[in-house]
């Protein structure tokens, strides 16, 4: 047998101990697959006397994460640390240029520095693994890099963030607003005491940013992502939604079109027959469409220490097995300049929710302003909440809006938002129309 | 850049076909991938003189595949012929013994020889790779070898015959016989003129036997299989189980359990709420239980040229790009000796239909067999069919047998089978009952 590897970890977090349980678990499983030990040589973190349940016995305890970094004594660096600067990235350059390995978990650090990490792990002759940046437990990195590399993607897409996604099933669900459901979510530990970088698809999009550039091969480009959050998704939303043969997810979706890429996170339709519109609470998918493969659909769980720890050991398993690949499917210097697709001549199908006052010539000026831009009707539904209190038959207040849901046949983003533009200040209706993509699946 | 690896491909039917069109088409983007250029240099069919529709322009004809795996030209033997012996299996060994790397797309050859082929492989030094032998498109093996292999696996199953998925699902969309869409699936092409090997279990079992080496590090044991077809699933159970919130697929099962490893191919009951009722059609998925990772769900094409060329590419560009691992896990030598779990000890859930007399003492006699093995029941429907002449209030014919619906609490397979087959015997019932395993998902 070979001689061991040896990892250095830094970050005892969830992520960081449920990595020590795997390996104390599994070593000799591990060692019999890989044909050579994995140890754990060195381990940093903020506190050296918290108790983590488990013994840390045999490892060498580093103050700073960029010492062990370098140290001599380990092959692999495993960062566990977060944050897209400061000390996670300062050591990650420090072990590539050590040339040691790198396992990460960091979304946020990939999403900003990418492409220039991926640089300096190629010029050193290092890996830079990170399937447990991007939804968890679920191989996606691997399966983009390698088992649909030979196919050219046309989407990658998904939901990509558990929070989102439990809160909008506990909306469908437990018919609750999304403040409330938020606030349990709180509590229960799903969602942060500030849950915007959650809910306002942040999350989402440092992770779809790492999955655009190995589906189309082009540098790592988070900044250019459009993205919408979950905060404006009423309980009418999920009930129109639900009637129409709809559940709304919030999805990552990167499209390769004619005239450049879509990025985009934002709440969108999936229909119910889709096998999408089954992944509920904290699970995660990611969906790839390639041109000889066909859709290809992951499922799985997105976080969490076990399955997070999961992804970080396969990496680990690759190095020792001596598998190296470039970190963008491509290498570095081939990357190609990202090129933005314009959202407005984004094509698609919409669902959108006017409250409507009930006066003469309403419907009638609003049907007129979408006509202007050629954006045609599939349906539309006049409906009241469920559980209203108005009965059969029974007329709301004069003058008091109807909610009308519209769902439009295929136009652009231009078309249908010029419309809505022009029904608001129409004055028609009485707040700002709600617009919700409907994505083909 | 490295020198050029020179495949030999063996069979150009749909699926060889295929694959030289994705080389054709994605030529330059492999190249970049992998580094060096991927060529097909030898090529072994029957007929030379068919027209494919694609050029064969430098490409050396063989006329055996025997011939072409031994070849000086080639570094990989890509074997699409198929069969569990003869030329395929000839053809095979030959390439590994001459030092070939070996991909295949054939899980009848792997399912009866894979343990020996392996050990082959792995004296030469060569890779067997086999990602298009299980569910075409669906990056299983990858996943299992690769990105779940730091887990303990405690199950895995899926739906891993297009056939058999598209007939349920036409029996239930349609509400038509199982004949009759048999027959309509035969005329389009979805079925075999002799159907036996996917609807009576055998092609799902072949690659089940894969799945299960995969998972537990055991030798390949396809002949220790419980293998049931769809045959006996009629339109009262498609009905039945959608009244009853549940669908009836053909699931391929491999469990770990205390005294054993559980394989076993049979009609099962999944949820509607799960994802995989809603993988209909031709569509098929697997998934994994690893205790690290969590419960994995992968869903794509399984069959046809396209889904089948990207899965024989993936394995090629990792031949191309260095990537060895040991076909089934371990080494091997290191495959442990297969232990079969007995059957009777199955512990589940079970659906029951009968067909019962409708006679004083009748329903007491079965719920006193059911009674006397400890079974309990969570439900009791009497219904008739969908569509049935009876309506409400009508009384069928006195002494004609009234269909009733069973759904037990969890069982062990010996205390159903025993209720069962006394059920049948004391003559209550007027066929043979239907029993089908509820799968918990």
């Amino acid at each position: 047998m070979s001689q061991p590897l040896r990892l250095g970890v830094a970050g005892l977090g969830t992520v960081g101990v449920g990595l020590l349980r795997l390996l104390q678990a599994h070593g000799p499983r591990l060692a019999e697959i890989a044909g050579r030990e994995v140890v754990v040589a060195g381990v940093a973190a903020r506190d050296p006397h918290k108790d983590r349940g488990l013994s840390l016995d045999g490892m060498t305890w580093f103050d700073t994460a960029d010492r062990l970094a370098a140290d001599p004594s380990i092959d692999v660096f495993v960062e566990l640390i977060g944050g897209d600067d400061g000390p996670a990235k300062a050591a990650v350059e420090t072990a590539l240029r050590a040339h040691k390995h790198v396992v990460t978990a960091n979304k946020a650090l990939l999403a900003k520095h990418g492409t220039e990490l991926a640089r300096i792990a190629e010029k050193n002759g290092v890996a830079l693994n990170f399937e447990a940046a991007v939804a968890g437990g679920i191989p996606i990195i691997k399966t983009m890099r390698e088992a649909l590399a030979a196919n050219q993607i046309r989407r990658v897409y998904g939901i990509l963030n558990g929070t989102c996604n439990y809160i909008l099933t506990q909306m469908l669900e437990e018919h609750r607003s999304f403040g409330d459901v938020l606030k349990e979510a709180q509590l229960k530990g799903y969602a942060e005491a500030d849950p915007t970088f959650d809910i306002g698809g942040f999350d989402t999009a440092h992770k779809l940013a790492l999955l655009t550039s190995l589906a189309f091969g082009t540098r790592v480009a988070f900044e250019q992502i459009h993205i919408e959050g979950i905060e404006r998704i009423t309980q009418a939303d999920i009930e129109a939604a639900d009637d129409l043969g709809y559940r709304i997810k919030l999805l990552g979706v990167a499209l390769l079109t004619e005239s450049g890429i879509e990025q985009r996170v934002h709440p969108a339709m999936v229909s119910t027959d889709s096998a999408i519109a089954e992944v509920s609470g904290v699970t995660n998918c990611v969906a790839v469409d390639g041109d000889f493969a066909g859709n290809v659909l992951l499922v799985g769980r997105g976080a969490g220490a076990g399955a997070t720890a999961s992804a970080v050991a396969s990496d680990v398993l690759d190095i020792a097995r001596g598998t190296r690949h470039a970190p963008f499917l491509v290498p570095a210097a081939k990357l190609k300049p990202y090129k933005r697709a314009k959202l407005g001549q984004h094509q698609g199908a919409y669902y959108v929710r006017l409250a409507v006052f009930d006066r003469p010539g309403a419907m009638a000026g609003i049907a007129g302003r979408l006509g202007e831009r050629g954006v045609s009707l599939e349906s539309i539904v006049q409906r009241r909440p469920r559980g209203s209190q108005i009965g059969i038959g029974a007329k709301p207040k004069p003058g008091a809006p109807t909610p009308v849901v519209l769902i439009t046949h295929e136009t652009t983003e231009e078309a249908i938002r010029g419309a809505l533009t022009a029904i608001h200040r129409d004055g028609n209706v009485s707040e700002r129309p709600q617009m919700i993509r409907i994505e083909p699946l």
